[in-house]
């Protein structure tokens, strides 16, 4: 009997929270396409101000930083000192075989937590507010971790 | 029957694919340290500048972002944005167990598109050459993410 | 027989190590955190000068880059660099069937690599001492994926 499996009810769980953060991943890179689009500022790379398609009216001024394109590059980065710690530590979370409501819990609150810090970093709301929401995320990791070192070690 | 046995094919092709993807992340940092030891610039620590068997005649301007190294750290930057993602998208897509030659198309696409955008990268093509290989990877991992969510919803 | 089961004692040393490491990925984002608290400095957003609970006195230069902050988010971003992907490629290992010997020198040694190069780094111990440890880390994922790789392709 294996733990990852469609028959295991917290695997499922896993496999919902696990795609819905995947794509809140890959929705933060496409979130700062938008944004460069929009302003048209805040492009990395020197060979991006050369004229083409995307880039009409190129100006040097375009390769400084613009908060509004490097607030999704922040929330990206956020996000990346996150969701792979919380898709690696739910797989392991399952395979030590928890509780489904403690799993539940667990992976649907990250999904919450995360769902809120993106609001509130996006709409600019007080450090307090977001450190709020980073704490609760990063607190399930931890948990979902010590829980998983706890279960091998004994 | 686990999905995660060399008996399925489908896992085969994730393990090929991974394992590629995973030696071009770790080949980036080597890039990086590549490029710094090539144009003796680019370092990132204050304590780099201090004399040593790989720095010997150090300069503080040393410090400054080198386009050479940080291109290669921007292409790292990209990498951490896309590589962690597919790996987990491509193992839970595993478990939901598609056919064999969706796994192959998209893993092997994911593989390709990353491969090009990584040459364009380097050789400072157009940002929309770039962007074009960005979009096929990024396409992938949304694709098989979405179909992770739909089969554990349903 | 799946290997990702508590019976496999090479899954065993893959949960303990890899929650080891995801622990220490998230203590390092509460690193930065404490040293942002203890210096009063080194904030990241616009917003984060506004007055609040845990910002009493705020100043325009608590945006400027603080090298005792910006430190623990170097050693963060070199962790988002290696420890996903000894996560995946650990995770992909146990898979293809190694000896638990083998298992056990790899997966110990990337600890106890990156133990020493975040007190390396949080030291400020020269480039070559942070680049050895950076080096035993990064050789022990590309054995591990090299594994992989040639254990699928046979």
């Amino acid at each position: 009997m294996t733990a990852f499996s469609m028959n295991n009810p917290v695997f499922v769980t896993y496999l919902i929270t696990a795609s819905i953060m995947i794509l809140k991943l890959m929705g933060q890179g496409w979130m700062t396409v938008y944004r460069m689009l929009k302003v048209d500022a805040g492009l990395l790379n020197p060979e991006d101000i050369k004229a083409g398609p995307t880039n009409r009216n190129p100006r040097p001024e375009q390769l400084e930083i613009n908060d509004y394109v490097d607030r999704s590059r922040r929330m990206h980065r956020n996000d990346l000192e996150n969701i792979p710690a919380f898709l690696a530590a739910g797989l392991l979370f399952v395979a030590v075989g928890p509780s489904l409501m403690l799993a539940n819990i667990l992976m649907y609150t990250f999904v919450a937590a995360r769902a809120c810090h993106a609001i509130a970093y996006a709409t600019k709301r007080s450090h307090e507010t977001r450190a709020t929401f980073f704490t609760i995320g990063s607190a399930v990791v931890i948990v979902m971790a010590v829980y998983v070192l706890v279960a091998a070690l004994s």
